[in-house]
């Protein structure tokens, strides 16, 4: 028997910033939890910070994690990615964390994670804002708490 | 005798919307005029809008205009582009368009530019806002005039 | 309990045309169906012909399945592609393919599958070529039967 | 007055491995200066060997060219490069190198230069072999001379 489309699983991509501190880190981790335990795939750019922290949770709920890397070597992915693709596009792989998804969820962030919450939108890839820094202002969907991001993001996804 | 590089000229990069009004379209126009005058080279998406109007000045001045192309058909490049580049990359050539010149000036525009803006200030590279849209807010340079935004560019270019 | 780097699975990227007869869709489907049994993840570009083929016996053998795609559309992905990942690069997503995978099988194919055999060298990723098309005189590795070409495969990853 | 589509030069892409020995290096200035004396414009990776040797030949000639470059910094460009553009996509410009131009020159090389011969081919882009190297075999046109070469690419090009 083969895989069907209708089951495969919601891809949901995490971007933020690769530094991050302990209540973004929790906050992330949550969300990671989150998409695992609704048997999501996460999708991000592999490397420490946000990335980290929500792949972290992804892992330890026991869902599958994708890391996008910018450079072209996969031990560089963070311990909890654990399907690496090193794509050596440099920040260009922001393109891809922006539009392979089915949903994107902005957790804080600075100009990359802007980057592709624009890309998101330009594209047409819903996008969820959760503790928002710099797009403060912009038209977007926002998010209180990690319980909440992923729930419109499944439902954005049509998983609700 | 060959090129020396101290000799390139400044590239300069104009992001901005696919459409554009009568006002924006003038504007544009006269920055790309500006660029041409100042003897820099002028990036573009190379299609319509904001991206034909600021090429179209340009090149009425005898600047040189490059277009990098979201698809692979040099023909769909707007008439006033010298040097199209066909990337076939899709919306990922905005990161192109966003790192390519030694500065960006981003007129009007909403998600498409944004997208650049925030690509160009994650990668180092300097930005002027002229008639900003959807960034306002951002920590971003701004111009109030096509004339300002040239000098600026320029400045930032090492070339004031 | 997270995800431990050493415990990641082998990615293995099959390389082959959108077109394939009978006899070469069985041994790209044998090829699959040896990935998958080896517990190694299969990436390949996500269309039709060996890429199908090869992704279909990876699934039925309960393997991992993902599809770079070139175009923004998942569900041009063939069904027997668990995650589907619509990069939008166009024909630049070959590169991709050839650099994200611990190795390369590249089956049959002509100059799209030539390309990511000469990228995947030219990045340092080991190919293993079976039943050669156009690159037959070139200096590489090359297998007589499915077997023999996962075999090399999971020998190249350092998993004999 | 404005550009009209019917005058934009021609643009040959040259691809070649980035160290030369001396016999390929006069070949492949002898093909740079027979571009610019047709008034094409060159397109190249931007670094050293064929691509710096060409480029100098073309600038010499009074051409332009335009330096599609893997990494980030300009600077890198080799000093003929008139345009650099620092694409940052790391071997993935050769994609670009490939086809951004209406016809490929292929001078000497190994897996890179495959890597862009094979891709060209792909997307329709005419390629002309001069010295082939590890392409020999494949059914491409090949030309013996500098000469011969830039009059085919001229010919590829509607430009006979």
């Amino acid at each position: 028997m083969t895989a069907d489309p209708i089951d495969r699983p919601l891809r949901i991509a995490v971007a933020g910033a690769g530094v991050s501190g302990p209540e973004l880190a929790a906050v992330a981790e949550e969300v990671g939890r989150r998409i695992g335990e609704a048997g999501a795939v996460l999708i991000c750019g592999g490397l420490g910070g946000v990335m980290e922290d929500a792949a972290r949770g992804c892992a330890a709920a026991g869902g599958l994690t994708i890391g996008l890397l910018p450079g072209t070597d996969a031990a560089n992915a963070n311990p909890h990615i654990r399907i690496p693709l090193p794509t050596g596009l440099g920040e260009a792989r922001n393109v891809l964390v922006a539009r392979t998804g089915d949903v994107v969820i902005a957790i804080g962030g600075r100009w990359g994670t802007l980057s592709e919450v624009a890309m998101a939108r330009k594209v047409g890839v819903p996008v969820i804002l959760l503790r928002p820094g710099l797009t403060r202002g912009l038209e977007l969907t926002t998010a209180e708490t990690a319980e909440e991001a992923v729930r419109l993001a499944l439902l954005a996804g049509g998983r609700s």
